[in-house]
């Protein structure tokens, strides 16, 4: 279980070592408190929400064999950083294989977003995967960071993570078929501990990063002020990785329509591993200039 | 609103035209009722059990102008169909773009079932979209019910859809880097009313067939009984369409492994149009034989 039973966490990443950005306090059973940094100003980092959700949902397992193998989640509201957020989890199914969870994140009463989840225990089978594709290798790449938070990169990421573009993010790639494309590495900066619930929760936080951004880069030149809001997000676990050692990002957004974007991604680890997937849906609007 | 306000709806597809199939009765405020036939036997066919659940959001809807941009559905137990199923509808929030809705089915007092939707006002955006593959025309091609149960052309499925296979099924298409693939065109066999929600009710019905045999197109030689089982079910819905003209349904696999596969497709009208994506993950295991 990843928790504090104390005093609540700080609301800013500065200085903090990348676990306490998961840490929550337990209030009651089923029943947890956090605090979350800001991504786009103001404004609660979903990837944050849904990864503490995420820890929420885990700290109410039974046995320690079960290992979190999806979850969708709903951003219903705009969270605030300056107000704790509670996390509701609701154990839906204990069962042989499988344990579902349902958590509700509540600010002032009301629901902020909220998150399926389901464990399932390890089981042989056979295996196929997508081919990873080519990347240039993450040393000697720019960073995200120094293209500013135009292009996704809010300051407080560079604190907790570390990332090299392995495409242009003011341009990404070209579209091959499923619509604008870019390749991101990302790794957490500081080492994190070994247990395989934390390591998704970290995959969680980086998988609502940079995402959404895809389906914008057709547009990056158009004039007036873009607003990029997160609708919805899901992720797949698909097999063992550490979200402290670089993974390469791969995003695509195969529709843009109604100023609805859908972007999907991919996780590979540097042997060329497909370890999770990720699917957002987005609301891309642009103010026309004043 | 699509509900029957009398008797229970009848509990096969036999003779019943397709709208049937989605028909609930309102038991009180935010309680539907419905029945679901078999997919795999014995077990309630997962699409028409996600699919009354949008039916069930959607009728809690203040407004006519929102449209379902999306769902997330988890199968929690196997669902019987010598029992009604109760869908209990949480209006989560009316807000001004968007209003999302929370469903839970329920059997004999146990959630079988739940459902995340959310519905939108149609906005003017920029528009991009991936390309539809190559495929060929629906009109020749041999049926999916041709091929038999052991390919997941249920006799039911064959009352109610006109299906072309657009690939073999029994092979699929070569893997060019997202895992096994296949295509099928795809429609209602009755004309449907001209409603986008009953459109994309029988799209989430549609979504669910054939598209968790693409991961097992590489071990379909192996010997042993095979198990599928859905676990999860989301769709995107993009652009207007209507399910009782063709679709061409694109699927991929691009990953299986510790038993569990994910498959996501996307429908192209036949003049390209991306209408809808989905992504779903399933269980599949196979009995040694015996």
């Amino acid at each position: 279980m990843i928790s504090t039973q104390g005093d609540a966490p700080t609301t800013t990443a500065a200085d903090t070592p990348f676990t306490e950005l998961l840490a929550l306090e337990q209030v009651e059973s089923n029943l947890y408190r956090g605090r979350c940094h800001a991504g786009a100003p103001l404004r609660a980092f979903g990837g944050q929400v849904a990864a503490q959700s995420l820890v929420a949902a885990g700290s109410t397992l039974p046995v320690d064999d079960l290992l979190v193998h999806s979850l969708h989640g709903y951003f219903i509201r705009t969270g605030r950083t300056d107000q704790p957020i509670v996390y509701e989890v609701d154990r839906t199914r204990d069962g042989r294989s499988f344990a579902p969870r349902r958590v509700v994140a509540v600010q002032n009463g009301e629901a902020i977003f909220s998150l399926s989840a389901s464990f399932h225990r390890v089981e042989e089978s056979p295996d196929h995967q997508a081919r990873m594709p080519a990347a240039p290798a993450p040393d000697g790449l720019p960073e995200l960071w120094e293209f500013g938070p135009g292009h996704g990169g809010w300051p407080i990421f560079e604190m907790v993570l570390e990332s090299r573009c392995a495409s242009d993010p003011r341009r990404g790639l070209p579209d091959i078929g499923q619509g604008p494309r870019q390749q991101l590495w990302v790794r957490t900066k500081d080492a994190l501990p070994c247990v395989p619930l934390l390591q998704a929760c970290a995959l969680t936080y980086i998988s609502d990063i940079r995402l959404l951004e895809t389906a914008g880069l057709p547009y990056v030149d158009r004039p007036g002020e873009r607003q990029l809001a997160s609708l919805d997000h899901a992720v797949w676990f698909h097999r063992p990785f550490r979200a402290d050692e670089w993974l390469l990002f791969t995003m695509e957004s195969p529709t843009y329509a109604s100023s609805r974007a859908l972007a999907r991604g991919q996780f590979f680890t540097q042997d060329g591993l497909l370890v999770a997937s990720v699917v957002q849906e987005g609301l891309i609007r642009r103010r026309p200039p004043v």
